[in-house]
């Protein structure tokens, strides 16, 4: 059979791997799909040709982008420039020209999502988008396809490596955050501005994706919860540490009676959950089937070729649907297009999950019995509270309470009461903690 | 669209679980799938009607299984009655009546895939089998089709849940392994016969189909290496412990210049690994790409509703291809039936490892000095020794040596060869070391 010809945009980190991967595995890859798979167009900028294994082999390298969606023998666009614009009006043109579109980009998909899968079902092609969602990791895959039996309970991920390198160099070596960030980015782990991985919204866009392709539900970035890191002290790494939990940043997708939690947030766990053990830049998403019960998947959540790995299977999974007819080929958010649900996403003050507390409060007797008395005039249940020796000449201890589960805005209510006792110096610690069992 | 129609054949724990996962998640699947999967014709010789959802909307149930693979009304015929005759004819006669099918039957797989693969082929139906290897875990899928951008360097996988629960009840414990697996039995996590479990067959069926998926290469399940783990004591588990290893039954296909090796054999590996903290009857898979690097699949290995979620979603996929023509499905054994290589297996002999030797010595000077000579003349360099203290009053002491890696049938003449001095008493306890990285 005649090669796929493909027409890829961008040439920058995992646009390069991509070229590398598709020439260095170029026979095992046309083992597997039965035709060979050809990078025929390409568009970039700029880009550095060294270390880019096969690049003389596209037949038309240029700046224009638009022409790579307007090539007629294009047969797949593959789209690794990133960002809305011109991204999405890129992505659209392709589709109108009756091309499939492979991306990797997560912030397009989370945001405009429901839009290309609409035009992309009107025309009768595919968008895949499995690097878009923990790099090399087939999660999309194992979501959409793998567990395709289950009602998907919920689905908990450590879905950005930048705040998890920064998590676990602060619990191995006790560091500030504000250190191992900086030290992120001179390993180029984190970029110049961190705000989208430290302040979780890349791991809220991939997390939208993964939610709406868990319970059927279009996707609905706007009313995913996310909360950075930064807040987070050593302190707190520590007493975690000392009470058996790791504290790692979460994306997580619930199925409640109420309706959807979609939250990315700092997150105690118990340091037994396999997840919990996950360390360095390393990504794993944790998914709860009614079926198959708690399932995990592990891997490099970004670089060059890892992400270039899921691009490259979904050229191959793209390659075998082109003679079939759409309808037969698995829907963009798991679910039929007309089958999607609107179930009711939660407000962050109506989740549920347990609490860490940790507070500083003069150290005399009947101090803590006002704190628990807050905490148990709203029926929070306290599981432990653990008073810790002073870290200075002053007056104060740090407390720690760890609480059952309770709803958000009850607990914001008893935080802000406690905050009004004289005895308590500053503001309140607070960082969820979730079984995930 | 009408519903697809299904023949069961076999009602038993996953026969029993298919049917009420198809019941309980019947809107969730057909808002999937695109239409209902219904199960129209069922066999069994016996079964527990109680537990079964839905047993009632199947509209003929027999004691005959020829006559559902010969029903012209059924489109997927699904095979969970296990061992080789008569699960083998039936699966050919349903293929050879233009039927896909759908099996759970590693052993069928392991020893007549081949047959049955070539079968189908030239009928142009699928043979679905992602429930035959780690029950819930989507790991055929990973492998065929989300990695499938990659040269497939080693897969390491636990892939049977009994020997996993004896190691880690002999770990936690500190048990002996007759005493555990008496335990076992009685659990029901391992059959009255336990020597499928044990002996590592079991794994070994399930090695072969990842081996020859991640290669490309036939089945081979007579070349494939197996030990079981009921020479493992109690004291290696603890040492092993001491040394920061942690000892696993291990599925191991690697890819080397030499061959391919396929192996099942207890294993030390590293504690602070991810696949290490797997414990109990879990299941994981650890698979490393050239591109993706490594990655790791998790869940439970067996199970009534974990091996049906795998049946359900092949029932689900297949329905798909319903429409497709079969040269654009995604092969059988991952790679185009007329691509597959014959790469040679080594024999055990040749494949290099790193190993743990566990000797009683008397307890005097120079002694070590003659083993140190034994290993050196043979070109194996010592990692680690470590002389325990006596164990009861005799006059031997254990001493534990962690060699670097060595061709297998050169540790093998060196122990020959360490077992004839005089000092040493009784046999060399001789386990694998795998550093997984």
């Amino acid at each position: 059979m005649e090669p796929v010809r493909v027409g890829l945009l961008g040439l920058g980190t995992v646009g390069g791997g991509t070229v590398s991967v598709l020439t260095r595995n170029a026979a095992e890859i046309t083992r597997r799909a039965g035709r060979a798979i050809h990078i025929s167009h390409a568009a970039a900028k700029a880009y550095d040709a060294a270390g880019i294994e096969g690049l003389d082999r596209i037949e038309r390298i240029s700046d224009d982008a638009f022409a790579v969606v307007n090539d007629p023998t294009v047969d797949i666009v593959v789209e690794l420039i990133g960002g809305y614009s011109p991204a999405l009006e890129l992505v659209l043109r392709a589709i109108q020209n009756g091309k499939h579109v492979v991306t990797a980009n997560k912030a397009l998909i989370a945001l405009h999502g429901n839009e290309i899968f609409a035009a992309a079902q009107e025309r009768g092609v595919t968008v895949a988008f499995e690097a878009a969602v923990a790099g090399g990791i087939p999660i999309i895959k194992a979501l959409r396809e793998g567990l395709a039996a289950n009602q998907i309970e919920w689905v908990a991920g450590i879905i950005n490596g930048t705040s998890n390198f920064i998590l676990t160099e602060m619990r191995d070596k006790g560091r500030e955050f504000g250190e191992v960030l900086k030290e992120a980015q001179a390993l180029g782990y984190a970029e110049a501005d961190p705000t989208f991985d430290i302040e979780g919204i890349d791991a809220a866009h991939k997390l939208t994706i993964l939610g709406a392709i868990a319970f059927g539900t279009p996707l609905q970035f706007d009313r995913t919860y996310r909360e950075g890191i930064s807040a987070i002290e050593p302190l707190d790494v520590q007493y975690a540490g000392e009470l058996g939990y790791r504290i790692k940043h979460l994306g997580i997708a619930r199925r409640t009676k109420q309706g959807i939690e979609m939250r990315v947030h700092p997150t105690l766990i118990p340091e037994r959950r396999l997840i919990a053990n996950v360390e360095g830049v390393m990504n794993a998403v944790l998914v709860h089937g009614d079926a198959v019960g708690p399932t995990l998947y592990y891997g490099a959540g970004a670089g060059r070729f890892p992400t270039a790995s899921a691009v490259v299977a979904d050229l191959i999974d793209v390659t075998r649907t082109l003679t079939i007819d759409s309808e037969n080929r698995v829907p963009h958010l798991a679910f039929q297009p007309d089958a999607l649900s609107d179930t009711r996403i939660l407000p962050m003050a109506e989740v549920e999950t347990a609490y860490y507390l940790r507070m500083q409060v003069v150290d005399r007797p009947g101090v803590l019995a006002e704190v628990t008395k807050i905490l148990g005039d709203r029926q929070i249940s306290i599981e432990a509270i653990i008073q810790k020796e002073h870290l200075d000449e002053s007056m104060f201890v740090p407390v720690i309470f760890l609480t059952q589960r309770t709803k958000e805005q009850n607990m914001l209510d008893a935080i802000a009461r406690i905050e009004m006792l004289s005895f308590i110096a500053g503001a309140v610690t607070r960082i969820r903690v979730e079984s995930l069992a």
